[in-house]
This record gives structure tokens, C-alpha cells and sequence, in this order.
């Protein structure tokens, strides 16, 4: 049996102010055509679908088109959960409807428990268990348990699934959460402050496959089979070295057999260049991918007239400028503007507070010319 | 073949910012009720399923939970088309996914030309079309056809639909309308300014039933079979006397037979109460009904302090309240001479509030001559 293992879609999402629907677009149907391809038995996003609670409708749309290909088009059944950036019960609305089409999406703890089967010759029933993401205080107020921390209550989500094991199955489970020492990237919202939401992988271990999503960095934690696919596309420029596609896992009667990247390219990479203005677009020219989606940092240490249109000219899709060099120039400045315009006013502020009486025109006159007699003693 | 057929849910509707959720859920939980003791063929829901494009979650969870009752729990499938308050992209999200689980979701011209077939022994094959809310600019923009109005719109939509007709099925159509004559409530939103919204009932007439919505009063227009339903319960005040409810549609193999009006009954009726405020107050022990939502128009022309407050303590869910008889009062006195005749009534109508007592004469001859002497400074 073999299912793709992908999450963090993150439809809708805006970079920059640009809107990414027609990368995401793209990317998305990389996986339609793959399942055309390579057809599966099963295909698991592990939450964050859309960007946020209340996607833009172009989102939805989008959305919509993808998993009518997938399910109904491709007869292939998807499983989903809602991630912290999803709303659970917009996302779950129809889902007791949309599962005869084998589309599930789940979204509260009743379906968590009710896993979606999916049965092979060579790996037998396989149960896809799907926890919808859920933060201490949804677990305790919904199943009335005593948990305080992330760890707690994914431990308690755990055994109410693993009790309900039937061990003639295998067991998939569909997680959104931050496993204890796996990789952040800048992109990520976090789910709690200060460490809180740190999860132990050891919870994991009873499943023969643990599909995560939230980090957006491929990699695995605690085991082989406890593994981020990581986000369907760079969401910050500091991803620019990141591979980003999805898992094909196989398992069979004993469990987890292997799993296998499959990149995904987006039609616009996010890159950082850093060099000088004159450098930078003099080497465009033998750039193959100008339209990437770029983070420019200038070195120059220089003024330099409309940086950005002379950037955009070469690289049309600059999303952003810094300019560390000049930056150290202008602070420069501002502190010896600083100085020389608050030397007069700190000594009439001084001249107030001792003698309870402001300077006269006349003093005022000898304060700025001894002020400018020493500057000029300085430069000398 | 008996189905349901109503429309203008309005789920997570505010009214005098009072949410409406729960008197929904009490009234939809009646027609879940009325089909379980009553079993149909089907139910019809012609739009504005919420009262806007993106619905309160509240508004979504119960949605979704009567659907499953009746899709799921009573095997009865649904047809809903959006109106012009859903969100047509939102509300169709899944609508593939859903269709075999019986709740058939149009909100495309695609979809809309898919009839959803229900079967019975004494009609035969049922065709329902859904015509999604749209304005003559989605339609001309979306088909391709030169048409400017709604009327010109709802001919092209209805040309497209009995060209596809197969003579041997009876055809019901669902439609979010504003069919020429018929009557307007308070509650609903205009979908055009000037009467351009009017559609002539003369389309509509080659179908065997027309379930309208958009009009908040139940009435049929033009013929017996093309009928609006009317809201799931009253959403303005001025809608005091309508009867809310649904109809039962039978039809045969000859087509229409016979429609029924369902009443449902609102857990807080919406009334206005026209009076002077000791005899409201005084009415009210008998009053059987001291729940609902009321409108109070208080007549005395006298100034009373706090009615709010005193109304609530009889009616507590007085949403609104209107002064004409003081109105009437202010008004008088600002077209006649200046305020000096009002102030003393004013205080007179204070006094007799507060201490429960006229003005002594004494008092009153006092008062005249603080308020004589305060003008005469005023006019030093």
C-alpha cells in the first residue's frame, strides 16, 4: 500500500503582499498529476489546508477543484486534518456528507476515534487516525481530561486512539503539532509561547506511521516513520535552501516499508541575493531564474537613486530590499545630527535648571558662537 | 412525491444585536422533527441558507448539524441553492463530495443544468433544478449572453434549463427571485436599486413546481405552483402578522397536486406593543408571551425617566423602543416659541417620576421663577 504524505498548503497565503494562489495552484496540481501518474491508495494532508480560519474565496475555489480531482476524478480518498491556522469547524462543515465520496476531513474527536480504512492486498486494513489539531485547553474542555501542556495532551489523544487499536490493522496516524527537537523554520507560526508546545515523539511510537505536518522543513524525529513532509512551497526567503515536495510511504502487513521524497518546484523560488547594485544586475542577465521571488540585499554603502526600479528592471518580482550598508550611513548621521543640533539646546536647558531663568538673545547669541568656534577646533 | 420545501434561513442573524442562533436552532429543529414523524422525498432550501457570506462559526455548527440529522440520520436528501446573502464559492465548498450523501449543494450554472433526480412510484422521476442566486452581471459575464436585468436573466437561465428537459420526469425549480407583484417584507435586501430586480412569473411556468426564495412572506405569484415559502421565522418587526412556516409539495405523474402550509413556531415571537407605558406595564401580568422580542412604542407625550429599564422589568427582551407621542411633543415645542414653556413641563414630568407626587403649587410658582431668573441671566 501506498499513500502520499503531504500538509502545510497554506492556500491563500499572501508573501509580501503578493498572493501565492497561482504558485500554490501550480504546485498542487504537480500532485494531481503525479497521483494521475503513480496511482496511490491514499493521500494524507496533515492540517494547515488554508492560511487562515476564513480563507479568501479564491482559496476555497482552489481547494475545491484539487480534491474533486483527487477524489472524484482520480477515485483516490483524501484524508485531512485542520492545523492551527485552519478553522475546525468551517473546514469540517459537510465532512459527515463527504466521506461516502472518500473525502475526509477531520475535524473534532468524535471522528478522530472513527479512523478511515483503507484496505490493500499487501498490507491488509490499514487505519488512518486523524487528530485535528487541538491545543491543551480544547482537550481539556472537550474531553474533560486534566492536561496543562501540548506534550500532555497529545499523550492523552494518544491513548484514546491506541486503546481502540485493532491490532489486525495497521495504524497511520495524522498529526499537526512540534515534535521536541525537530527543525523550525521562519514561517511557522508558533503554537504556544516559550517552549509549551513541545511534543514528545515517544507518543508516536505505537503507530506505523506518524504523518505530521506544522514544521516546514521535510525531515523525520525520534524514528523513520514519525516524519514532517514539510510545506507544499518556501513561505519565507529564509527557506531558500529547503527541498519541498511530499512523502510516497508504502507499508505492508508488518508495518512501515519505506518512504520516498517527491520534490515539488514551485513556478517561483524565494532567494536572498546580497551583493552590490552595479553587480547584481549586471549578473541578472545570465540569471536563468529571474522571475524567482527575491529578497535583494544591497551592500552598497553609497546613496543610490530608486534601488527598486532599477532591480525591478532585471528582477521583476524583488518582494523586498534591505540595505544593511547604507543603514550603518544613515545611523551615522542621524547620531552626529544628533549632536551638533543638541549641543545648544542641552546647554539652555542646563542654563534653565541652575538659574531659574532663560537665556537672553544675548547670551544665546555667545552660547552658539562658542559652540561653533569649538566644532571648528574639532575639525582643525 | 411529497418534499419540503423552504427557504430564507438567515442562520447567524443579528436582530437588534441579538444573536438569533438559538431560536433557529429551536425552529429548524422543528422541520428535523416534522420529517422524522412525517417522512418526505426530499427538501428544498432556496437560499440565503446564512445571513451572509461569511457566516458566524455558531451559524456553520448548527447548519451542519441539521443537514446530517436530515441527510444522514433520515435519509432525506437536500437541495439547497445559495441566495443573495450565502457566499456561493463558500457555501458550495465539497458540493461533489456531498452530492452522495444526498445533499446536493448548486451553486454553479454547471451544477444547475445537472438536475438532481429523486424517484417515487406515484411521480416517477422527479428532476429538481437549482438555479443559484445570481445578478444579470454573473450571468453575462459567466454564459457569455447579452442580457442587462434580472428578468432578462431569470429567461435565459429558465431557456437553458427546459431545453435540457426530458419529458418523461416532472420538473421542480429553485429559485432566488424577486418575481414581479409579489409582496416585500422589512427584512429583506434589496438586489437591486429601483425595481430592476423584478423577474416576470411567466418563465417559471413550463415547471411543475417553482420553490422560491428571497421574499420573506409565504405567497404564490402568478400561479399556484410558483411559490415562495417565505423565512424560517419573522426577521423584522413589521413582520408582526405573518404566518412563518414551510410548504409540503405533492406532486404526481401529472405534475402539481397540492401545497400545504407547515406553520413553524419561533420560541421568542416578534411583536410591537403600542401604548402608554403604566398600561403596558399594567397589561403585562396577562400577558402570556412576556419573552418575545418587542418593539414598544410608547405614546405618552409626557417625559418618563428610565422606560427602558421599567419596560424590562415586565418584558425582558424589549429590543427597541420609539417615542412618536414625545417626538410629537419635542417637536411642537421647537416649532413654537423657545424652550421656556418645556423646561418647566420637563421638570414637572421629573418631579412626578422621581418622588412618585405632583408639584405642590408652592413648588411649582418656585420653580417658574428659578427658571425665569436662569433665562434672565442667560440673556445678560
Amino acid at each position: 500500500m501506498k499513500f502520499l504524505h503531504t500538509s502545510d498548503w497554506h492556500l491563500g497565503r499572501q508573501f509580501h503582499n503578493v498572493s501565492l494562489i497561482e504558485d500554490q495552484d501550480v504546485v498542487l496540481q504537480q500532485i494531481v498529476n503525479y497521483v494521475r501518474q503513480h496511482p496511490v491508495d491514499a493521500i494524507v494532508v496533515a492540517g494547515d489546508i488554508y492560511d487562515r480560519s476564513v480563507p479568501p474565496t479564491q482559496a476555497i475555489l482552489l481547494l475545491n477543484r484539487v480534491l474533486t480531482e483527487l477524489c472524484q476524478t482520480l477515485n483516490t480518498p483524501v484524508i485531512m486534518i485542520p492545523g492551527n491556522h485552519d478553522g475546525a469547524a468551517r473546514l469540517g462543515f459537510g465532512a459527515e456528507q463527504m466521506r461516502a465520496s472518500g473525502l475526509n476531513i477531520i475535524s473534532d474527536f468524535a471522528q478522530m476515534l472513527e479512523p478511515v480504512i483503507v484496505t490493500t492486498e499487501d498490507a491488509g486494513e490499514v487505519a488512518f487516525y486523524g487528530m485535528p489539531y487541538s491545543d491543551p485547553e480544547q482537550v481539556r474542555h472537550e474531553l474533560q481530561v486534566a492536561v496543562s501542556t501540548h506534550d500532555e495532551a497529545h499523550q492523552h489523544l494518544c491513548q484514546l486512539i491506541t486503546e481502540k487499536f485493532d491490532m489486525s490493522q495497521r495504524h497511520v496516524l495524522i498529526s499537526h503539532c512540534f515534535v521536541d527537537g525537530a527543525m523550525e523554520s521562519e514561517s511557522e507560526r508558533p503554537l504556544s509561547i516559550g517552549g509549551a508546545d513541545r511534543v514528545n515523539h515517544q507518543h508516536f511510537l505505537p503507530f506505523d506511521y506518524v504523518a505530521l505536518g506544522h514544521l516546514h522543513q521535510p525531515q523525520f524525529k525520534g524514528a523513520e516513520h514519525i516524519r514532517y513532509s514539510g510545506s507544499l512551497m518556501k513561505y519565507s526567503f529564509s527557506e531558500q535552501h529547503q527541498k519541498k515536495g511530499m512523502y510516497l510511504v508504502e507499508l505492508n502487513h508488518d508495518g512501515f516499508v519505506a518512504s520516498t521524497f517527491i520534490p515539488l518546484q514551485a513556478p517561483h523560488e524565494m532567494r536572498i541575493i546580497e551583493g552590490e547594485l552595479h553587480t547584481i544586475i549586471a549578473n541578472a542577465k545570465d540569471d536563468p531564474r529571474r522571475d524567482d521571488y527575491l529578497l535583494v540585499r544591497l551592500t552598497d554603502t553609497h546613496a543610490i537613486l530608486d534601488p527598486m526600479d532599477k532591480l525591478r528592471s532585471v528582477y521583476p518580482n524583488v518582494l523586498h530590499l534591505e540595505k544593511p550598508g547604507m543603514l550603518i550611513g544613515v545611523d551615522q548621521e542621524m547620531r552626529s545630527q544628533r549632536l551638533k543640533r543638541s549641543e545648544f539646546d542641552m546647554f539652555k536647558d542646563f542654563f534653565q535648571e541652575t538659574h531659574q531663568a532663560p537665556l537672553t538673545s544675548a547670551q544665546e547669541q555667545a552660547v552658539i558662537e562658542v559652540i561653533q568656534a569649538l566644532k571648528q577646533g574639532e575639525e582643525q
